[in-house]
């Protein structure tokens, strides 16, 4: 009854979804058993949750957005990202082509959803920028709701990334989804500022370089498998996840395809570029500290060496 | 954007099932709140992962069956139940009625569905009891996946609860569903193996008594409000949690009434016979100090004060 190898708690930023495929494949591949590791993967309740529980060392390993990582240091929790999961997903505001939404302007009078305080920061900024006062429209915490929220109406448009959220929308409901990018309003160029991370704390990666290293390398091998074969890749997943085997999570996986990072490395620019937005936004004192939040040293270079795959039979 | 309390890990022992009402009621009825806790509940995707995480002190307080409470304790995980969610849910091998399996005899040259290692141990066990040599029939071990081994044929019969897997199994495949009890065929006369108690290591219960009193208070005013007002409280769950709104759950929540602890309290009775069942199996070395696996001393005692509810409407 003893476990040969200590788990190591990585929290995933929302519940699982599609995009989590590298981390599923990391296990069901071998390949963190490969590296020593037994990685628990757990699903947080509340996506806000995620920083402040990778920052005090609960779980080992993370993930987050770019916005999130600013954040949580400047609330004093050493959180580096160590490696880019899924690069500049659209996100925006998303919403029924039937809610007469097709400007920034259109959201006053209406109810918009967000998942966390980030997400207000956020829309308040990108409306006090419009003209659009505070008085003029409604904010609504909806957490990783904002698909139902709109759906059942509590929300006319809610934050949400397009490969996934709108993908949601669009099935769920029969109709067009449409979706404000926040990178064209907060005139930012690319959605860096939503690109999601692997995460570790400083701690960690001071006193368990090797197993941060393995870690990383399960992962980029993993995702490199994954994105030459995206259909078997899916297929091992649902396999491992079952609840991940349906007609909208496979759409979702092909929609997120693009966003996935083939070489895991954070990006200089990205980081400066967000730096600055939430310099901006207010969140971060200057000057920022861009490389304080990020390192590349625990990622290894391509090629990686392909996992030997035994496909189980369904 | 600063947190004013800090967040309290919980890890669930099962993906957010409906029994998990009281802790999702807590939140939403803001009865954490007035202990001044915020709890971050996180969902395992490998059930066997819990008592580790939350032995080694990675999350404060854990969700467990009392089987897995013994088995951590002798791997020196000093985790404590601190008091009862579920008692005595029937539990045993579900299977689809034209599986063909009427009794234990019935499962020679079929595939068992296992969650994590305890449950083997419980099949083996049975099995040389009822004189089934272990060639006879094959486990896999399928973590919290029995109900889709069982639907996609890998496995013929697997491990479940009746209000749980049971339920889904005839709403998934709209046949009858039948379970073979483990209580009866190991000559228990309960289900209590399989209850399933808060934890929290004893690290925990000496340094922050208060916290685990306040957590306790939340969930047994939650839990009474829950058994009086089922129906509300399962709509507010959902509100809270949307993808608990289907037929299918609110049909396990109903299953998962009788089962939900009034008291929450730790039975003696129930300690001892399974503390002499897992002693059998080789899982604890004897003598059992049932004691050490349990305390009732941060339980609050009836009556509970009422929460004040305010209903968003959906």
């Amino acid at each position: 009854m003893q476990t040969a190898i200590s788990r190591t708690p990585m929290i995933l930023n929302w519940h699982l979804v599609p995009y989590h495929a590298p981390i599923v494949l990391g296990r069901a591949l071998g390949l963190f058993a490969e590296e020593s590791l037994q990685i628990a993967m757990l699903e947080p309740t509340d996506p806000s949750d995620v920083t402040e529980l990778v920052g005090r060392g609960v779980a080992d390993i993370g993930l987050k957005a770019m916005t999130h990582i600013y954040a949580a240091r400047q609330r004093g929790y050493p959180v580096k990202s160590i490696g880019t999961l899924l690069h500049e997903p659209p996100t925006g505001l998303v919403f029924k082509k039937s809610s007469g939404i097709e400007k920034l302007e259109d959201i006053r009078g209406k109810r918009l959803g967000y998942v966390g305080e980030l997400g207000k920061v956020i829309i308040d900024d990108l409306c006090r920028s419009a003209g659009i006062a505070e008085e003029e429209y409604e904010c609504v915490r909806v957490g990783m709701n904002v698909v139902d929220a709109i759906i059942d109406g509590r929300v006319d448009t809610g934050v949400g990334i397009g490969c996934v959220q709108c993908v949601e929308l669009e099935q769920l409901t029969g109709e067009p989804a449409g979706i404000l990018r926040i990178d064209d309003m907060a005139g930012l160029g690319c959605c860096c500022f939503c690109s999601i991370f692997y995460i570790a704390t400083e701690t960690i990666l001071e006193q368990q370089p090797e197993k941060v290293e393995g870690f990383m390398r399960a992962i980029q091998r993993a995702s490199a498998w994954m994105l030459d074969h995206p259909e078997q890749a899916y297929d091992m997943m649902c396999q491992q996840v079952p609840k991940m085997r349906s007609k909208l999570n496979q759409k979702i996986f092909m929609h997120c395809l693009p966003f996935f990072s083939r070489t895991q490395e954070n990006v200089e620019r990205d980081w400066t570029k967000v730096g600055d937005y939430v310099s901006r936004l207010g969140l971060v004192e200057e000057p920022v500290n861009y490389e304080a939040h990020y390192t590349n040293e625990f990622l290894s270079k391509p090629p990686f060496a392909a996992p030997q795959v035994f496909m189980q039979t369904a």
